[in-house]
C-alpha cells in the first residue's frame, strides 16, 4: 500500500525540502518548461507539445522539435511533482496550469493513442523503430507516473485516460513479432506497473513483465539496427551493458552501465518480483542490491562513479574528485530501496534510502532551492574541478538549469512525496522507515493514527504518539533502528522496554490510543573508515553524524582543504550554535600543512595544529566557490 | 658540442639498457617494420615505402597505405636507433639492412624532394594542406634526425642527401604566402636545427625558427581548414592549446596540451634560443620548464597526466591510477632538459633528466627488452586498471607492439645514445651530468680523457680517473651533485676537498693525468612527501633511493598493496641481496589492514604489523600481473 496520501508532514529538515520544491523548484520548472526564464538554457518542452498538437491537427507545423529526444519527460516529471504539490498545498492557479498542460498533451496525442512529441514532429515514420536510443517508452513511462499521481492527488482523470490509450496501443504493438522488444532506458516498466495498480488493467503489468523478461535475452538491439526505415543515431549497438541488456535480468549479478537506467530497471524488477512471487527475480534484485551497496556505493548514497556513460564501473572504483554520482541516480536508488522494503523488511534498505536522501540527493539542490547539481563529487578543488578533461563534468557551483534537465524535477517529485518513503504499511504493522516529523493517518484502513515529533536529523529523539488506535485491531508499530546507532533506547510511555531488534526494526505491539514510544538514537559524530579496497580513500576517513555525511569546505578552514589532516583519535565535537541548512557543523582536531614550493620533498611538511570545521555534505557550495573534500587524511 | 661519439659505456645499469636496445629492441623493431612478427599488430611501415616507390616509378601501386598517418616515423626512429647501434657495436648485417631501407626511401622520394608515403600513396594532391593533423613535417623531422645520426655514426650520406633535398623543397615551399605555416606536431623544428648543425646550411635553422615564431600567432589552422582542396580529417581546428598553438610561444607560461608535442617544441625553442641568443625565447623556455617541473611532473619524471589528448592538464592535477605519463613524453622531457643544460648549467635540469631516465622512461621497457609500456601509471590495481572507462588506457602488463608504435623506437634511440646525456662539454669544462660508467675521450678537441667507474645507481660512489690531460690545457671537471644528496663527499686523489657547489655542480680544476676524483653520494633511502596541493597523494608518501623511485607490488606483499600503510618514522632498509633488475629492493615497517565486508564502517580497520617490500618502479610488472602502488598512506 502506498501511504503517500495518509501522511502529513510536520516541521523539520524534510519539510524544508518539501517547501523548497513547492515554493521554488516547481514554479521555477514551470517557467523553464515554458521558456520564461531569462538566461537559462532553452527548454522548449511545452513548445514541443504545441508543435505536436499542430502537426496532429493540420498535418504540418511551424517550427521544429528542440531539445533532448526525451524532452517530454521534463513535462511529465513536472506534472508528477505538481500533482504532489497540489495535494500538499492546494493552489488553484497551479491546478489550472496543470490542466492546461494536460489539455495540450491530449491534443498532441495521435489518434491511435501514440504520444511522443519528437516522433510526432520530427520523425513521423520512425515510432518504435529505435527503442534502444529514442527514449519514447521512457517518456511514456514518466507520463504514466504523472497520470497516476494526478489522479491520486487531484482526482483528475484526463491524463490517466490519455496514458491508458497510449498503454493500450503499446500493448497492441508489443506482441507477436515485437514481443522481443525492450527499451534502452528502463522506466516504462515501473510506470506500467504503477498504471496497473491504479487501473487494475493486468495487461499493463504483463507488458512491464514482458519488457523485463525480454531484456538481454536476444540480439534485439542489433535486429532493430538492421531493419529498414529505422531511425538511427548510432551505427552500432555499442555496449549492451550500458543499458543492462548484456544478459537476462535474472542472470545479472553486478550493477553495471548507466546508473539511472540500472536502478529504474531494478525498481521495476522488485515491483514485479513482489507481484508475481517470482523467486528468481527476487534473488536477482537482492544480488544487484548487494552489488551496489556492498561494493559500488559512495558514502553519500551516490552511485555511478564514471562520467563517461554516467555509469557504474567495477567494484570499489569510487574516485572522489571525478565522481559522477548523478542526483537522479541517488533518487533512483531510493526508488529501488523503497520497493525492496515492500518485498522484505530490512533495515539495510531503509538505511540506504535515508543515506541517499540526506546526502546524495539533497546535495543536488541549493539551500535556496534555485540551483541544482547534476554531478555530486566528494571532492571539488578549484582549478581542477571543471577545468581538466577528466573533471570537465564537475561543477563547484550549482547551475540554474541544464540542457538535460532530468535532476531538478526528479528531486521535486521526490521531495513532495516523502511520506511514501517515510512509512510502510502491511496488514498488521505500520513501519516507520524514515523519521520525518508528521502524522500518519491509517484509521480508515488499519485503525491507527500515529504522530511523530522529532528534530531529527539534528536531534536524536523520536517521539511517536498513538493519536488513535482502534481497540478491535492489534496493529504493531515497527520502528527502524539504523545500523549506525550503537546504543539505542526505546521507551514505551517513558518506561524502558526490552524490545528485540529484528532485521533492523523494533516491533512495538499492543499500543493503545495515547501511548507514546520514545526512541533515542546514538547520534554521536562518528569517523567512517572506508574499505581498504577503495583506492581513492586509503589513509583517509570521512565523518558522519546520524544519517548525515560531513565534508570540509575551504570557507570554514582558511581557504584550503587539501592541506588538512585529522588527528586519528580526536573527539568530534558538534557545534550546536553554528549551523548551515539548519544543521550544526562539526569540529575535529587536526593539522594544517604549511605551504611549500617543492612538488616532492624529502623534508616532511610543517604541520600546525588546526581545528577542522566540517559541514553537512548536502549543504556544500552554498557560500560561493570553495574547495570541498569528504575524505580527509589521518595523520598520527 | 654533442659528445655522443666521444663516450664509450662501461658496465652497469645503463649498459643493460643499451644492450637491450641493441640486442632485443632494434632487431625486434626491424622485424615489426617488415611485418615479420606473428601475432603482433601489423606495422606495414616498410611496405608503405615500397608502395610509394612503386607510385613514383609507375604512377600507380598495387596496395594502399596502411597504419597511422605518421607510420613513416617508425622507420625513421628505427634508423636513428640502428645508426647509434652500429656505432656502439658494428654489425654488417644490420648495416646492410639499413642501407636497403635507405635505398627504398630514396625510391619513395618524389622528384622535387618531397618524402611522405601517406601523401604519395593515398593523397597525392594533399601535401602540406593539413599541417595541423597530417604529421608529414613530423615524419620529415624524424627522418632528418635519422639522416644526421647515420652520417655521424657510419659516414653514410645517402639519407642525409635525401633529407637535404626534402629540407630544400620545404624551404622553398614555406615562404611567401606559406610563411605563416607551422606543424601540428612539433618535431621538425629540432630536426631542422640538427640538420643545420650537420650541414651548416643556415636556411634549415631559419626555417626551424620560422616555424617556432609563426606558432600561435595567427589563425593558420583555420585558414588551412578553409582552403579548397585541403585534406580534412577533423571539421574544426579543435583546441589549439592541444598543439601549443594557442598563443605565441614567447607568451606561453604553462605547459599545456599533448605532452610529447609540448616537450619536442620546447626542446627546439631551447636549441634556437641558444643559437640566436634570443632572451625572450630563453625566458619562455625557463618559464615552461618551471611549469613542468614545479607543478606538473610526476615523481617518476612522467608528464601528461590525462589520457584524453595524452596531455598536461592543470597545476597539481597528478592522479596516480589514471596517469598517462607516456614513455615518449618522459623521453621528450630528457631532450628538453639536455638542451636547457646547453643554455645554462643547472643541476635541476640534469636531476630531472636523470629522474625521467631511471623511472618514467625505463619503466616503459620490460627487463627483457621485449615488451613495452606506453602509459606509465603510478598505481595499477587489477580489476580497475584497463577495466573501467577511466582506466581503459592503463595496462598491468607491457604489450609486444602497438598500432601506434612511437615509444619502443624512441626508447631505443635514447638508450643507444646515452653518452649525449651523460656528458656535456664546453670550451674549458667537461660536465658529468649523469653517472654512467665508461670513458669520455675528448683528447683531440679538449685535451682530456676521463674514465668513470661506478656501480651507480646501486652503489653510491663515483670514481673519476683522469686517463690523460694535456698539460697545455686547463680543463675543469664539473660533477653534478644531485639535490637529493644531503651529505656528499668529494675527494681528489683520496683527499677531501673544499670544492664549492655552484648551481648543482662541483668544479674540479687543474686536474692532471692520473688524478682521481671520488664522489660519495648520500644514497640513504628517503621518504618523499608530495606537495599538499597534489590531491591524489595527500596523506601518502613515496620512497626513493638515489634517482630511483620505488613502488610496492602485490607479488612481494602477500598479493595486495591497497591494504598497506607505512609507519611514519620507520627506517627504510635496503635489501642488498634481494634484487630485481640488478637493483636492491627496499623494506619498510608498516601495517596491513585486515579484510572486511563493510564498504564503510565506524569500526577502524584491524591492522597487523607488516614489513613492506618495495621494488624500483622501473622494474614493476615483470613478474606477472600484480597490483602496484607508488604512494602509500602513512599510518601513525
Amino acid at each position: 500500500m502506498d501511504v503517500f496520501k495518509n501522511f502529513r508532514m510536520g516541521h523539520g529538515f524534510c519539510k524544508r525540502l518539501e517547501t523548497l520544491a513547492i515554493e521554488e523548484t516547481i514554479p521555477y520548472l514551470e517557467r523553464a518548461l515554458y521558456d520564461e526564464i531569462d538566461g537559462a538554457e532553452k527548454s522548449h518542452a511545452i513548445e514541443n507539445f504545441r508543435l505536436a498538437a499542430e502537426m496532429n491537427e493540420t498535418g504540418e507545423c511551424r517550427g521544429t522539435f528542440y531539445g533532448m529526444v526525451f524532452q517530454d519527460s521534463d513535462v511529465a516529471k513536472w506534472l508528477e511533482a505538481a500533482a504532489y504539490s497540489l495535494y500538499q498545498k492546494p493552489d488553484a492557479r497551479l491546478h489550472q496550469r496543470v490542466r492546461d498542460v494536460v489539455a495540450l498533451i491530449e491534443r498532441a496525442q495521435q489518434k491511435d493513442g501514440y504520444l511522443n512529441t519528437y516522433f510526432t514532429v520530427k520523425e513521423p515514420g520512425g515510432r518504435f523503430s529505435n527503442l534502444r536510443e529514442a527514449h519514447e517508452l521512457y517518456c511514456a513511462g514518466h507520463m504514466m507516473e504523472a497520470a497516476v499521481a494526478l489522479w491520486e492527488c487531484t482526482g483528475d482523470t484526463q491524463l490517466l485516460d490519455i496514458m491508458r490509450r497510449m498503454a493500450d496501443m503499446m500493448v497492441l504493438h508489443f506482441q507477436g513479432e515485437n514481443s522481443d522488444a525492450f527499451p534502452g532506458h528502463p522506466e516504462v516498466e515501473l510506470a506500467l506497473y504503477r498504471l496497473y495498480q491504479a487501473t487494475g488493467e493486468t495487461q499493463y503489468r504483463d507488458l512491464a513483465l514482458q519488457f523485463i523478461n525480454a531484456r538481454g535475452t536476444s540480439d534485439f538491439y542489433q535486429k532493430e539496427l538492421d531493419k529498414d526505415g529505422v531511425v538511427i543515431w548510432s551505427k552500432t549497438v555499442g555496449n549492451p551493458a550500458y543499458s543492462q541488456a548484456h544478459k537476462p535480468v535474472r542472470e545479472q549479478t553486478d550493477a553495471v552501465g548507466h546508473a539511472v537506467r540500472a536502478v529504474y530497471l531494478y525498481a521495476a524488477m522488485a515491483d514485479l518480483a513482489g507481484e508475481t512471487g517470482d523467486a528468481s527475480l527476487l534473488a536477482a534484485c537482492k544480488t544487484l542490491w548487494q552489488s551496489i551497496t556492498r561494493r559500488r556505493l559512495y558514502i553519500t548514497g551516490g552511485i555511478g562513479s564514471s562520467a563517461k556513460d554516467e555509469a557504474f564501473t567495477v567494484d570499489y572504483d569510487l574516485p572522489n574528485d571525478t565522481a559522477y554520482a548523478e542526483t537522479c541516480a541517488a533518487i533512483g536508488l531510493i526508488f529501488f530501496a523503497r520497493r525492496m522494503l515492500e518485498l522484505e523488511t530490512g533495515g539495510q534498505y531503509a538505511d540506504t534510502m535515508e543515506l541517499a536522501l540526506y546526502n546524495g540527493v539533497t546535495a543536488g539542490v541549493a539551500l535556496d532551492g534555485k540551483s541544482f547539481f547534476y554531478v555530486n563529487p566528494l571532492e571539488a578543488i578549484q582549478g581542477v574541478a571543471g577545468d581538466t578533461i577528466n573533471h570537465s563534468h564537475v561543477r563547484t557551483q550549482r547551475a540554474q538549469w541544464f540542457a538535460c534537465a532530468c535532476c531538478p524535477p526528479n528531486a521535486a517529485r521526490l521531495f513532495t512525496s516523502l511520506g511514501r518513503y517515510a512509512w510502510g504499511v502491511s496488514e498488521d504493522t505500520l513501519y516507520s522507515h524514515l523519521y520525518i516529523a508528521g502524522e500518519l493517518n491509517c484509521l480508515d484502513t488499519h485503525g491507527m493514527r500515529v504522530a511523530l515529533e522529532t528534530e531529527y536529523p539534528v536531534g536524536d529523539t523520536l517521539q511517536y504518539r498513538i493519536v488513535q488506535a482502534d481497540s478491535d485491531r492489534d496493529m504493531t508499530l515497527a520502528v527502524r533502528i539504523p545500523a549506525w546507532s550503537q546504543q539505542t533506547a526505546v521507551l514505551i510511555n517513558g518506561e524502558t522496554t526490552d524490545s528485540v531488534l529484528t532485521n533492523g526494526y523494533v516491533y512495538l505491539r499492543s499500543l493503545r490510543s495515547g501511548d507514546t514510544v520514545t526512541v533515542k538514537l546514538d547520534m554521536r559524530p562518528r569517523r567512517m573508515y572506508p574499505s581498504w579496497k577503495i583506492a581513492a580513500d586509503s589513509g583517509r576517513v570521512a565523518f558522519m553524524r546520524g544519517p548525515l555525511v560531513y565534508c570540509a569546505e575551504g570557507v570554514d578552514n582558511q581557504g584550503d582543504v587539501l592541506n588538512l589532516s585529522v588527528s586519528p583519535k580526536a573527539e568530534v565535537e558538534m557545534l550546536a550554535d553554528d549551523c548551515i541548512g539548519d544543521v550544526p557543523k562539526l569540529r575535529v582536531a587536526g593539522f594544517r600543512a604549511a605551504d611549500t614550493n617543492a612538488l616532492y620533498s624529502a623534508k616532511p611538511p610543517q604541520w600546525t595544529d588546526a581545528g577542522i570545521t566540517l559541514i553537512p555534505y548536502f549543504a556544500w557550495a552554498n557560500r560561493g566557490v570553495s574547495d570541498m573534500r569528504c575524505f580527509l587524511p589521518e595523520r598520527g
